[in-house]
């Protein structure tokens, strides 16, 4: 059987549940690496997968004997089928955080579950530790990146727009093996470059210039993130100060990044560093990365605390941001080991000045 | 008091509730003209927006005292006010197609409420038919999207990529009025035409090209949505055939369109007519248009009938897809009356051929 249902079963049956409903289509494509519209049940006998017509070449061509899953068209479930799916199951696990009260409803009646259960983020909680080929992934969607940060320095010349230099990164990791954009990229210029979540423009790179480029791609659905801040002709002094304080956060947060670090702590870190030279830190510190962007845990003292565990991957992005003049951002995309971090994303972080 | 609200108490007490919690933040813009995150209480005595302090200053600039709302920022909110503000409320209404089942629980807690009822979709079915300022907002930004096609017909050259034209689409909005693009603009030209929901690429508009251009914008909250297909150079015979076929029956719609029409009968005399020659309505026909540029109803053969009503702005888009070869799509956002449309977005369907 597929490993990841294994694991799914193992852990409901220790939680008393004889059977699931998965809803939430990026916890089906965790566990049986489908990308389509449909539901996963875990029933007592069989694992079963319902989708329509639209997915069901697809899916057959993903899965195989080996995996142990049933697929069936949507249109061939009968009400008898629906009765007896979780038939003698005292206790059915559903995903409460993403699925609708209405869905709920429905689910009860539909299914006739007497008591269908919350299962509090179990398969979350499973995608914070990542395997072996998930690690593997991720690091080709980083290795991905470095190699266009190569490229786009190259590229970029005064005169050119966010736009195009955003749309020139998104062809590279087209050509070059990625799937798409792991999030909308960000290239922001200028004053543009004090808003932690801006959106290219039609801004002209111009001379002295600080430039956030933001961005990430995604292999076999694995996202990888990484910023560079980067400067246009020169490094004016008072960019040079705020680019080294953050450079040495970021270096620091990667020295205390490894199994057992508390997420709370490693943020405070910064935040207190940062208060002692007049800046706040307004953006989150970091984020974990998997087949979405943004996942849990979150690195901020707003957030819940989380003790990092070996194999989690996460992102390292301090930023200091002055409303109207500038910002600066340096971000990589790390994986926890028991002693240390290993950084997956590895552009140089001296100063990155274009001249042309 | 906001005459929106008073229409949803209206709507709720003849359902036997006393009170109401919105969350969908889209049903709030609607309501109170507020595009925030936070929440919105009808109480048996007032009317609450719950939000924090990122939007405070933003929300309080948008109410005025004749709203009869109170902005309250959620971290002054005391365990206290959320046992009060439902108190001697027998039935408290909630979104139950947003909420999902663990916000549910939380709500019934937090808010220590009995009896938290279902609403069925009360505001999306308010939503469906617009008032004369609505109608006012989405005329506006159909005119601004009938100047971009006049625009980006004198603009589009041979050898320009797709992405190209969809970026300089989006630049004209933004520089005549409107406040950004009411979806991903499609600019889906060759081959690449036959996709219904194509996403612009680099692909290079050449000589004997069929280009689809779908977009629309939003004015003051409201989107529009029109579709033209145009030709570089010369109208091959095969295509001329196809594009009168899908311009026939998108002229036949509009001559049906008005009050008391039934959105399946519709499809279905497209379907039929298409059939008749030898082709598929892959596509469904149309759909409603507001804050959303998806909204019920949906025209379509595979979804529920609805009975256009007054006022309703819905779009009428029949397309015709040939896998691998090309397609044509013709769209226009109509307003229906009592006894006919009117055709918001007015930009010409014959022949239009670029040459340069």
């Amino acid at each position: 059987m597929n490993s990841k249902i294994k694991w799914l079963r193992d852990k409901i049956e220790r939680m008393n549940m004889q059977g699931m409903i998965v809803s939430n289509p990026i916890n089906i494509q965790y566990l049986i690496g489908i990308e389509a519209e449909g539901i996963l049940l875990l029933t007592r006998k069989e694992n079963i997968y319902i989708t329509d017509g639209r997915y069901l070449e697809q899916v057959q061509s993903v899965l195989t004997i080996e995996d142990e899953i049933i697929v069936t068209n949507i249109s061939d479930v009968s009400e008898y089928d629906y009765d007896n799916f979780f038939m003698f199951c005292e206790n059915v696990g559903f995903e409460e955080n993403y699925v609708t009260y209405a869905k709920y409803k429905e689910y009860k009646q539909k299914y006739r579950i007497n008591n269908l259960v919350e299962t509090e983020n179990i398969i979350e909680k499973g995608r914070m530790v990542k395997d072996e080929q998930e690690i593997q992934n991720i690091k080709k969607a980083c290795e991905i990146t470095d190699n266009c940060f190569n490229y786009i320095k190259e590229y970029i010349k005064k005169g050119m727009t966010e736009k195009q230099i955003a749309s020139e990164i998104e062809s590279f990791f087209i050509q070059n093996g990625a799937e798409g954009l792991a999030f909308e990229t960000i290239v922001a210029s200028g004053e543009n470059s004090s808003k932690p979540h801006a959106i290219p423009t039609n801004r002209k790179i111009q001379s002295g210039d600080i430039v956030i480029i933001d961005f990430g791609c995604k292999y076999n659905g694995y996202c990888s993130d990484m910023t560079r801040t980067i400067f246009i002709d020169k490094v004016e002094e008072t960019a040079k100060v705020i680019y080294d304080l953050v450079n040495k956060n970021q270096s620091l947060i990667l020295s205390q990044l490894r199994e057992g670090a508390n997420t709370r702590n490693l943020s405070k870190m910064v935040e207190n560093d940062f208060k002692l030279h007049g800046y706040d830190l307004i953006h989150g510190l970091g984020h974990a990365v998997g087949l979405q962007i943004h996942e849990e845990p979150f690195i901020s003292s707003n957030r819940m605390e989380t003790i990092l565990k070996e194999n989690m991957v996460i992102t390292n992005e301090p930023g200091i941001y002055l409303a109207g003049k500038f910002g600066i951002r340096i971000e990589d995309t790390v994986l926890i080991t028991k002693n240390e971090c290993i950084t997956l994303t590895n552009s140089g972080k001296d100063y990155i000045v274009i001249e042309d």
